[in-house]
């Protein structure tokens, strides 16, 4: 899987957590990784995760089975890197689609759901993340869940529980 | 580098502001890792970040020229994999170290030196980090700081100014 988008909207600690949740959890193995390069410098940031349910031999993804892109830039940048057949996950308020991808396209309100619903888009990240989980059905949320408990204080866990279910909710309205 | 320590001893972002801070800041191209294998699940944890002036072709380390241990179990674990010559960082509090590995072995009392004049844990992977780099001079202080200007919050970052500065102070009383 590739998560992209900007520098600030969380999606290395996206990533992060998805591969807590996968190993300590799910009993599967992960590894997560972040690549800059020149284009580091400005522009769209990717980060990575590969899942697995045996060893993970090459750690680097060349052609993700799931791409997230939340900004417009992220979109243009990566679109075409995704696999035939794949999942393209976009927010639909940042990103404007504009050519034919072969792979499942969802474009899912999240940035609007997380203002609309929550008001803060800190979580945004996390509602993603409940957005593909429930498309894609590689972690349970309950183990996102135990895996946000250890890394997040007290007072914002409540906020980051309700960004992950609202983010499986608005995921089940995009199963087809 | 591998950076190993436990969970919520921030070695992730440890490693995330030190590649930041490589590409953004000095011009050099870096990946930055995390490897979950059934050993995750309790025990040391470790993050890799590999730096580099050129292409990196296979983004995975296997022996690497810095290995910093901020526990026991870390050192335990991954002692042996250091490149002959390296640098082999421990944290005197934590660690005893109880082989002798062909490296240039440094003991620092990182945990110490954090509590002692900051007061808050908390700061120990920034710490660390300007030990690092004033050891190694693999990226400068001010880069460090540029990245850390955007990722913390304001009322923290004077905080994280102090251990960073405390870091590269403490690094130079152990450059042999």
């Amino acid at each position: 899987m590739v998560f992209s988008g900007s520098g600030g909207q969380g999606i290395i600690t996206a990533a992060v957590i998805l591969a807590e949740a996968a190993v300590l959890h799910e009993d599967l193995i992960a590894v997560q990784s972040q690549a800059y390069g020149p284009e580091a410098r400005g522009g769209a940031s990717r980060s990575d995760v590969i899942i697995a349910d045996s060893e993970i031999r090459f750690p680097k993804v060349t052609q993700p089975n799931v791409l997230v892109c939340l900004t417009q830039e992220a979109y243009n940048k990566f679109y075409s890197i995704i696999r035939p057949g794949g999942l393209l996950l976009t927010d639909t308020r940042y990103v404007r689609t504009w050519d034919k991808v072969d792979a499942r396209q969802r474009e899912v309100p999240m940035f609007q759901t997380v203002m609309d619903r929550i008001g803060n888009p800190v979580v945004l990240n996390i509602l993603m993340l409940g957005v593909l989980i429930r498309l894609t059905e590689i972690v349970r949320p309950e183990s996102i869940m135990k895996v946000l408990e250890t890394r997040i204080p007290p007072d914002f866990l409540e906020m980051n529980r309700k960004a992950l279910y609202l983010g499986t909710e608005l995921g089940s309205s995009f199963i087809s």
